[in-house]
């Protein structure tokens, strides 16, 4: 059986995977040919809006990183020069701005739990949300990057398994903060004198390891209750997370392959959470490109390809992985201890072992990325139709949609919205248009009850 | 010889005084007819934008409060009933919004330098100043609230002055960001593959006593330089705080027997700090309230004072005294001690003492509160050229502008901009148009140079 022979078919979620700035996360792509400029003004990231929003996608979100690649060389000369996500722009304003030229598109944004307060976290979140009327999400990271902690004057991260205590102790207070006011606690009577009801605004009282708060919290339940959550941990603890908050997970499948066990695990994890796996959309993050016939979009492939160099992979990979590849020569074999002291990512490194030995160069590490495109994202290159049947064989076997990356922006949103968002929508396997005004409407979830996120 | 005799008249700057909510800081405004109530969309303050760009002010800026008063009777439940500010969005969002609907109105926001990191302050402003093309400033407060602390899980706020040693610190840190990148620093040469010149954006290398940090900064230089600097320090360690970074200054006089010495003083502290005293605006905040006759005028002032009761100023009190009056009878003295435990806004405390004697009651608190307004900022009530004779009377001799804050909002603006503003204009004390899309341009600030602000 098909999905379009269902009554009702089982759709894919659609998620744009943005930066806030022209440098998406495919290296060199500021030097596409399609690739705008104008990235310090709104209309820059309204068009890409209202792109995404003309085919239908579900949501935007944005990385983000609190400081400029610095650690190849342990200096950010060669990320300046490469064009390598030097420029990070904070996500409120941008968000902001998409959301006022649109009125069905999410817009999702990264905030750190390490370098942010919850409090100010539920606070933006919450008013965003009411600003663009109850489309806004959070996505939630831990951190992992000496970078940042650099330029925010930690000198070390916590370790990989405290961090995420810690995040529970953050997400505790974010939700409670954005449960604080029932729905209808705004009264405005002003007959009655009465602003508000203090029966229907509740306090926090958290006190936890790391976050303590009297939660008297400012701002009133937002349009869709609160605001969407999006995780991405993977690894055992990152995972135990995910499936404890996310409702949108970011994943990465370096393959089909690889997927199938990630999805039916993650599922299980959310059942084990106790919460109802068919609520989570889990979508991995892909490259499509796309043109009229497959020798175009081989030629666009190709041109993609040639736009990177040695260099700008490696800047890169540095940061990714925590890891100055500058340090070395580029076929010189790294120690066991070189491999041990990358402590970002470490599923690429992991990977580049598996196909290159247990000694690999850094050449090795800009040849396998490349394969698979840096950070192990799968690439789907053909026709409308040939990008489709992947993308479907995977909806069908590992997923609830996807993450969409960009080898170039607007551009490669362009392509895919003309060309492969009808032929989805043919399949009926795709939406032909929102559910309704609020991103909660659009996943399929219902309005949240006060508290619902609270453990058993 | 007036104003208008001259060939360049001295022109005074304008500057509303918004709350992230349609509760103004003026107790009970809410209830009055002319205040709007769909305070929680886009539109709300898209509307209050506008109105003030018609009356070609030069900024709007937002107070702002992380917590709902909760010090009267150590509870928020009053100040929910009697709608005391109890909500408050995070300002970034609305000023977007905001700044997306005007085209030369400045828009300032207030972000406490205790509860937020300075890298985050400098990325979120100068963001916002790239999306509003220039036009955003910041206003540096220190804060002083026990909820306040309580919502972030302080025990106790750092002693008054050591704050601002901090705070030093904070400014050092956020305006050395904004100068990471010189003007011109983004190439963007796809043939020389340079994406960004390394020459011309610069690590910070900050090491101080509270802050360290690398300083790579992700934001290029801002459409004005970088986003204008405001600040309320009136009290000795804050004013000199205020003459070392302040650009628009704002200031509370309740008499302009009060404002002059106030004014002079501030100026000299200027030229102490090494600063052009002619290139900072010092506006203290007014309520004006106006109409086509007097009578109306007058009509309309007691009808706002009507709207206000006891308890609704009392928990305004409470809140900006750091002082819990439901502890005490209406008619009670207090003592010397609970004189003393008023650790907020003491100008106001030392008001009431000048006049109701050395053993005030809460009671009294109301009646010198009210006289001069909550806060201590002057009324103006009566035809638009009484209120502009007010105006041109204290611009001449104790300030450079004024902050308006508002009764009601929008009447309270609207009023003011169809009234007054012509009358201020006529009189020549008041640009008839912007002079530039800048918000530096605007008030006839010089476009910065790098490290301008760092000590002799």
């Amino acid at each position: 059986m098909t999905a379009t022979d269902r009554a009702a078919p089982r759709q894919m979620k659609l998620v744009a995977f943005l930066q806030a700035a022209n440098c998406s996360n495919y290296p060199a792509s500021w030097r596409h040919p399609h690739t705008a400029r104008d990235f310090l003004t709104p209309e820059y990231f309204q068009r890409i809006a209202r792109t995404l929003e003309a085919g239908k996608f579900h949501l935007a979100f944005f990385d983000d990183r609190l400081a400029m690649p610095d650690r190849y060389g342990d200096d950010m000369e060669e990320a300046l020069r490469q064009g390598i996500r030097v420029v990070k722009l904070d996500l409120i304003p941008l968000m902001t701005a998409m959301g006022l030229a649109t009125s069905r598109l999410g817009l999702g944004g990264t905030y750190s739990t390490t370098y942010f307060e919850p409090f100010h976290v539920a606070r933006v979140f919450a008013t965003l949300d009411h600003m663009i009327g109850g489309r806004a999400a959070w996505n939630v990271v831990t951190s992992l990057n000496d970078s940042e902690a650099a330029n925010f004057g930690r000198t070390e991260h916590p370790p990989h398994d405290r961090r995420y205590d810690r995040a529970d102790e953050f997400m505790e207070v974010v939700l409670g903060n954005w449960d604080a006011w029932e729905d209808g606690a705004v009264l405005y009577d002003r007959d009655r004198l009465a602003f508000a009801d203090p029966a229907r605004v509740h306090r926090l009282e958290y006190r936890g390891e790391w976050f303590r708060t009297r939660g008297t919290f400012t701002v009133p339940r937002t349009p869709q209750g609160r605001p969407v959550v999006i995780q991405a941990g993977q690894s055992g603890r990152g995972r135990e997370f995910a499936a404890r908050w996310g409702e949108i997970l970011f994943v990465v499948y370096p393959s089909l392959e690889f997927g199938r066990p990630v999805y039916r695990d993650m599922k299980a994890a959310l059942a084990a959470a106790g919460r109802d796996p068919d609520l989570v959309t889990i979508c991995p993050a892909v490259y499509c490109i796309t043109g009229e016939t497959r020798t175009i979009a081989e030629e666009k492939a190709a041109h993609i390809e040639g736009l990177a160099t040695e260099l700008d992979t490696l800047v890169l990979l540095a940061e990714a992985l925590n890891f100055d590849f500058a340090a070395h020569e580029p076929d010189e074999p790294l120690t066991a201890g070189d491999l041990e002291s990358m402590t970002g990512l470490q599923a690429i490194r992991d990977r580049v072992v598996q196909q290159a030995g247990s000694r690999p160069t850094p050449r090795d590490f800009v040849n396998v990325s490349r394969r698979g495109t840096v950070r192990e994202m799968p690439l789907f290159v053909g026709t409308p139709r040939e990008v489709a049947d992947g993308l479907e064989e995977w909806f069908e076997e590992a997923c609830d949609g996807f993450v969409v990356a960009a080898t170039h922006i607007p551009g490669a949103y362009e392509d895919f919205v003309r060309l492969v968002v009808p032929e989805l929508q043919r399949r009926g396997i795709y939406h032909r248009d929102y559910a309704g005004p609020t991103l909660r409407e659009n996943l399929g979830l219902p309005f949240p009850t006060r508290g619902d996120w609270k453990r058993g």
